[in-house]
C-alpha cells in the first residue's frame, strides 16, 4: 500500500513511518520541522531528538533495509499539498501534521494564530487534495480525547444518540475543549464530518489520548531511530514529563488537586490501533470516529505510579502540587468508551511497573541534558 | 454609546449602522467590500447597490443629521483589528464581517479557502482584540440558524440539556451545517465559546435565518439609502429572489421538492432583534445564544406565497421545480424555539401579503436591471 504520512518528523509520524516501512509497505512522509522551530523558539528543545529525516531514514535503510521517502514542505500551503497527493497517488494518508502543544496555543495572540491557521489549513488542504485527486482515498486523522472534555455523561465513541422529547437523533458527540489546541481538533472534526457528508470522502478519526513511551519495534534497535521526547512545559506529556522529574530529583509536579482523569496509551499501542484503522477502511461517506487509549488515570495516580517505580530504582521522588495554569476541573466524571479498536483486534499494552521502569532506561542515559528550567508551567491560561 | 460594526456595508451592516446612529449611538463601520469584489468577480452584482460609504454616510448625515463614520480595512488582518478597537474603544461590537454565500463557499477550493480563513481569522482577531482591550466589550455576533441543519428533534436556543443513562449534561446545542459557509460559522461558535469561558468574554450569538426585505426607518426615507439587494444564485436569498422572478416574467425555482423549512425575519426584525441583544447585556463569561427568527416556512409555501401576491399585482407567475444543487434533506422535520428575543420585547413583522406586497413595490422601479442569467443555480454541492 501506498502511505503518505503528514507530519513525518513527529514523536508519532516517525515511529509510524517506521511501522508501515517495515510491514512492507511504500511510505513517504512529509514535515516543515514546525514543531522543531517553536520548540527552538520557546526554548523547549526535545531531551532525545533525532536527526533531520535525510539522516533518520538513512539509518532506517541500514538497520532495516527498507525504504522511507521524504519530502521537507509545509502543507499548510494548498500547492504542495495538492502536488503531494497527485505526485504519490497514496491509498491511506495518515495525517499527524498539526501544531501539538496546548500551552503554546496559548502562550499569546500570535502562537494562538498560528496554532489555528496552520492546523485548520492543514487538514482543509488534505480534504481538498483527496477531492480534486481521488476521494477513494483513506485519510486516517489524529484527534484527541481533548476534544470531548470532561462532560459529566459517558463519552461515547465520536457520536450521541440523544433521546429529546420523544424523538431521537444521532450527532457528532458535541465537544468542549480545554485549550485552544484542542479546540482546533474540534473544528477538524467540524470539517472532516461536513466534507465526509457532501462529498463522500472516507476518513477514520481517531480521538487518541496522551501518549508516553518511546519504544517501538523498528525504535528499539538503535538510538537513533529513537522519536524525540519532550519533558518540558509546551511539549512534554505529563507521563514523560514525571518521569524526567523524578531522574532529575525535582518533585513530580501536579497541577492543582490532581483529579484530572484522562485516557492513555502507550506508544506501542499508536502502531497498533493507526495500523489496524489503515487496514479496516470505513465506508465511502463514512467518518468513523475511535478512542483510542486503553486505561484512564488521574493525575494523582499517576504521580504515585511514578514515584513508586522511580524510589524502587533508587531515585528520591516526592510530589508537589503547584497552582494549575491551565483552566479546567480538577475532580470531575469521566467514563469514556475505548472498545472499538480493541474489537478490531487491538492488544493493550498496560502502564505496568515494568513498562515505566523501561522508560527510566531508555531516557536515563540522557539525564545530564535535563535543564530543570524547563519544566515548570511557563504559560497561564489567563 | 459606541458602537463598532464589522461589516458595514452589507446587506444588515449597513442597516444595522443608520439603526444604532439614529438611535443617538456614536457608531464606526469597517469593511474591506468583499462582497462587491465577490460579487463582480462572480458575475452575481447586487440588483440594488448603494455608493461606498464616504457616500452613504454623507447622504445619511444630510437626511437624518447623525454622523456614521467609516473606515475601509481588512479584519482578517490583526493588526488593522487591533488598531480599530484600541482606537475607537467601542462598548460594543456587532460581528457582521464574514464571507455570507453559502454557494460561493462551494464552489471550489479557492472559493472555500477564502470563506474558511476571512470567516475564521476576523472572528478570531475580534475575540484576540476584545482580550487585548478590554474584555468588558460585549461582543454581538451574528451567527445562522443553518449552523443547526435539520436535527430530528426540536431545537432548542444555543443550548440542550441531555440527559443519558441517568447523568445530565447542558452541552451547546450539536450542530451540523449545510455548506462551508454555515460551517464556518459552526467553527466561529466553537471559537467563541471556547474563548468565553477561557477569558470570562461578553458574546450574544445571535442564530438568524434568512431574512428579506429592504425597509427600515431610516432606508425608507431615500433610495441611496437602501441596503444591497441580491436576486443571484451567489447572494440572492430565497424571498428576495423569488420576487424578483415573479417581476422578470421566469418561473420562481424552487430546488428539488421544496419542502425544506427554514426560519425567516423581515429587515425591521433584524434592527429589532440587534438592537435588544445590545442592550441586555450578557454576564461576563457568558454565551448568550438567541434564535433570530419570526416564523418559519417551506419553500414551497414561500413560493405560493409570492405567486400569489405576485397575481394580485397582475404578473403572471409560475412555480417549477428543478434539480436541487444543494445536498439537503428536502422533507424533514423541523421545530425550532425562539421565544427568547420575544421575551426581550421583540415585535415580530410577520410575512403578510402587504409585507411582501412592499418589497415588489420597492424593486419594481429596478426591473430593467435585472438579467434573468444570474438566477439559476450555478453552482452544484458536489
Amino acid at each position: 500500500m501506498r502511505v503518505l504520512i503528514l507530519g513525518g518528523d513527529g514523536y508519532l509520524g516517525w515511529p509510524t513511518a517506521m511501522h508501515f516501512a517495515a510491514s512492507g509497505h511504500q511510505v513517504l512522509v512529509a514535515d516543515n520541522y514546525l514543531r522543531r522551530k517553536i520548540a527552538a523558539e520557546t526554548e523547549s528543545q526535545a531531551l532525545i531528538e533525532g536527526e533531520n529525516l535525510a539522516s533518520r531514514c538513512a539509518v532506517f535503510k541500514d538497520i532495516h533495509e527498507k525504504e522511507i521517502a521524504y519530502q521537507e514542505c509545509d502543507l499548510a500551503d494548498y500547492d504542495n499539498m495538492l502536488a503531494l497527493v497527485k505526485g504519490f497517488a497514496p491509498e491511506l494518508i495518515i495525517h499527524y501534521a498539526e501544531q501539538p502543544s496546548a500551552p503554546y496555543s496559548m502562550k499569546d495572540f500570535r502562537s494562538a494564530h498560528l496554532t489555528l491557521n496552520n492546523n485548520l489549513n492543514v487538514t482543509f488542504n488534505l480534504i481538498w487534495a483527496v477531492i480534486e485527486v481521488d476521494t477513494n482515498i483513506h485519510i486516517v486523522k489524529l484527534g484527541t480525547m481533548g476534544e470531548y472534555g470532561t462532560p459529566n455523561i459517558d463519552i461515547e465513541e465520536g457520536w450521541l444518540d440523544v433521546d429529546y422529547k420523544g424523538r431521537k437523533q444521532k450527532f457528532l458527540y458535541p465537544r468542549q475543549a480545554g485549550s485552544l489546541y484542542h479546540t482546533t481538533k474540534v473544528l477538524d472534526t467540524d470539517l472532516l464530518w461536513f466534507y465526509v457528508r457532501t462529498y463522500n470522502l472516507k476518513v477514520t478519526d481517531l480521538m487518541q489520548g496522551p501518549v508516553y513511551g518511546l519504544s517501538t519495534k523498528q525504535s528499539d534497535a538503535s538510538d537513533d531511530l529513537l522519536p524525540n521526547f519532550h519533558y518540558d512545559d509546551i511539549f512534554g506529556t505529563v507521563i514523560n514529563r514525571f518521569v524526567i522529574q523524578a531522574i532529575a530529583g525535582v518533585p513530580l509536579t501536579v497541577y492543582g488537586k490532581g483529579g484530572q482523569t484522562r485516557g492513555y496509551l502507550n506508544i506501542k499501542d499508536t502502531m497498533q490501533c493507526v495500523y489496524l484503522a489503515a487496514k479496516n477502511i470505513p465506508e465511502q461517506g463514512e467518518l468513523r470516529i475511535l478512542n483510542q487509549i486503553t486505561e484512564t488515570f488521574t493525575v494523582n495516580e499517576l504521580a504515585e505510579l511514578v514515584s513508586r517505580v522511580g524510589n524502587k530504582l533508587d531515585l528520591s521522588v516526592t510530589i508537589d502540587h503547584i497552582v494549575n495554569p491551565r483552566k479546567e476541573a480538577e475532580e470531575h466524571y469521566y467514563n469514556p468508551t475505548y472498545s472499538g479498536l480493541q474489537e478490531l483486534g487491538l492488544q493493550p499494552t498496560l502502564l505496568t511497573d515494568e513498562v515505566l521502569e523501561g522508560i527510566f532506561e531508555t531516557v536515563a542515559p540522557y539525564a545530564a541534558k535535563i535543564s530543570k528550567d524547563k519544566i515548570m508551567p511557563r504559560v497561564q491560561w489567563s
